[in-house]
């Protein structure tokens, strides 16, 4: 078996790639939220400048991508790779938003779940000897994704209590291969496609929960680590219904995963904030709570060892018309302040 | 530098991977074209028997994967990683094709250069140890294409004569660590996003021909290898119009590529073939050329050295309806019979 494989998902980094640096860009709901103050840029107009939704989603990611840079102290000829994605049709978030850079791309489809894979691809081709300095980048917008996934904003629809709101952000991760100081991307477990037939669109949570307890139990049973090995364990983005799903999951393995498990689409806004309902989503949620708080947290020592699962509904609307399930998929990495 | 690479965008595999199994699917059209007895199924019906053809592009795919699997004699438990998709709205065609196959799986977008990106990724899981058997799968179908890039195909809409006829088929590549028998994967060349403001929908040779000589000339730059070094230089898919821009860039560095220089759009279909236009093109086009014809040639020896380089134009309908330009991007995998 090659020589880094723990299993059948997970990989063990022979040389763990260090996060040199990380950012976050965020719209004005996001910016309300608790984690407000953590953002490295903050717009409060929604075409950040452009003269469209879709144009400011790009525009987010090159800022994002832009900042994560100068805060590792490199340049964007210094990276090798970058892997970047998003929800819109054909990642065009993406495309537009890094024409410009020149950097190696890689672009990358995972749902919301685009920053857990990117950041493992990064880490991976950095141990493998291909890279020095890789990056992921992600993000989300609530309206080119209302207008793409369910309805013109304009008809002023009404959303289930199961919903999800769309995180407007961006979030970008520098890894280096050189570093002496952490945290570090240790373990890389790659999700399988999950489906368990769920059909409601309005009920993405429900969709994602297997395939994050899928990931999860295989991480857990391949790493060698316990969930209390961890400080946190967090999926991205299930919402309270998913986060649930997963604890019953869980709970049937005689394993109680609640007191240091939570959701990105949790943590992103509070409960009284207007629309959230089930919680946040998009790739931009889970991306945007590990640059502005999780790493936050890590770099002033509160958590050393983090898991962070990144979930994403592979669906469109066009496999929901025609009646399809929402198949989901889970990839996590393991995040630690130490080697 | 890491120890693999051989400039900005250009890497030497260790370890090269070996090619130990491939498929191809394909429709009516393509089973009517010069490499017509070289695939592996043809389906007459464009529904594959389903009921939709979204979902008979998800079929093609299961069955490429299968058959590809079936042919590297081993079977999907021992496929490590699957790097796929295709050109359907957030990649439903991998993701319904590939579900069922429980592969840990990278979702990738890389329009019609997704083959070579996939291939590229899939030697490095396996050169960086994080593997054993990988694959690479994608698809493209004519009818889900039109619809969703263009019009319904009940309008009966005229095409124009620089457009290029999105291939149905679907080709899958298995990779292995372990084989004394090639062809291997040697170098990967990884694409920037090269956009030179093109707008022009139905002219997607221009649009990608500027990414395909960014890869190509740094290709030649970085590896140590001349265009003479390769039996066959092959792009996919630029047509005739694209092909002959690439010609004309490399033209202007004074090397004439003209002598082993092909374009799958330009392979798949006799120029004869009704619609045809300026050749074919689709994530499928350059897959299943690959896996039906240019593969079959370097087995029994024709060529000994081919460089594949997949090109996607990265656009989308409401990036070409808010009139941006359409960014290329060419990826590119060094195939030899020898290490």
């Amino acid at each position: 078996m090659a020589q880094k494989r723990l299993g059948r998902q997970t990989v063990k980094l022979e040389n763990p790639p260090a996060i040199i640096g990380c950012s976050s860009t965020a719209g004005k709901k996001e910016s309300e939220g608790p984690l407000g103050d953590g953002f490295d840029y903050v717009s409060t107009d929604s075409y950040w400048g452009e003269d469209s939704w879709e144009k400011a989603e790009s525009g987010m990611q090159k800022q994002a991508l832009e900042l994560a840079v100068t805060k590792a102290n490199t340049a964007a000829k210094n990276v090798d790779y970058i892997f970047g994605g998003d929800l819109l049709n054909q990642c065009i978030g993406s495309v537009f938003g890094l024409a410009e850079t020149n950097i190696p791309f890689y672009g990358i489809y995972g749902a919301c779940s685009t920053m857990a894979e990117g950041l493992g691809l990064a880490a991976m081709m950095i141990d493998g000897g291909f890279a020095d300095i890789t990056a992921a980048v992600t993000s989300s917008h609530f309206c080119t994704a209302e207008r793409q996934f369910r309805f013109p904003l304009e008809y002023g629809g009404q959303s289930a209590p199961s919903s999800q709101w769309t995180v407007t952000g961006s979030g970008a991760v520098i890894l280096s291969s050189h570093s002496d100081k952490g945290p570090y991307i240790t373990h890389v477990t790659t999700g399988k496609i999950v489906d368990y037939g769920i059909t409601d669109a309005a009920n993405m949570g429900a969709a994602m929960a297997p395939s994050a307890y899928d990931t999860l139990s295989s991480h857990f049973k391949e790493s060698g680590f316990q969930p209390t090995d961890y400080d946190l364990i967090v999926t991205g983005d299930l919402g309270s219904i998913g986060r649930s799903i997963v604890l019953d999951f869980f709970k049937e393995d005689n394993i109680d995963l609640s007191p240091n498990y939570n959701d990105c689409g949790l943590i992103i806004f509070s409960k009284d904030q207007e629309g959230i309902n089930s919680g946040g989503s998009g790739c931009g949620c889970s991306a945007i709570v590990l640059t502005a708080h999780i790493l936050k947290e890590m770099s002033e020592g509160k958590w050393n060892r983090v898991l962070f699962a990144g979930t994403g509904a592979l669906m469109s609307t066009t496999s929901s018309q025609q009646g399809s399930s929402i198949p989901g998929i889970c990839h996590a990495v393991t995040i630690s302040n130490t080697k």
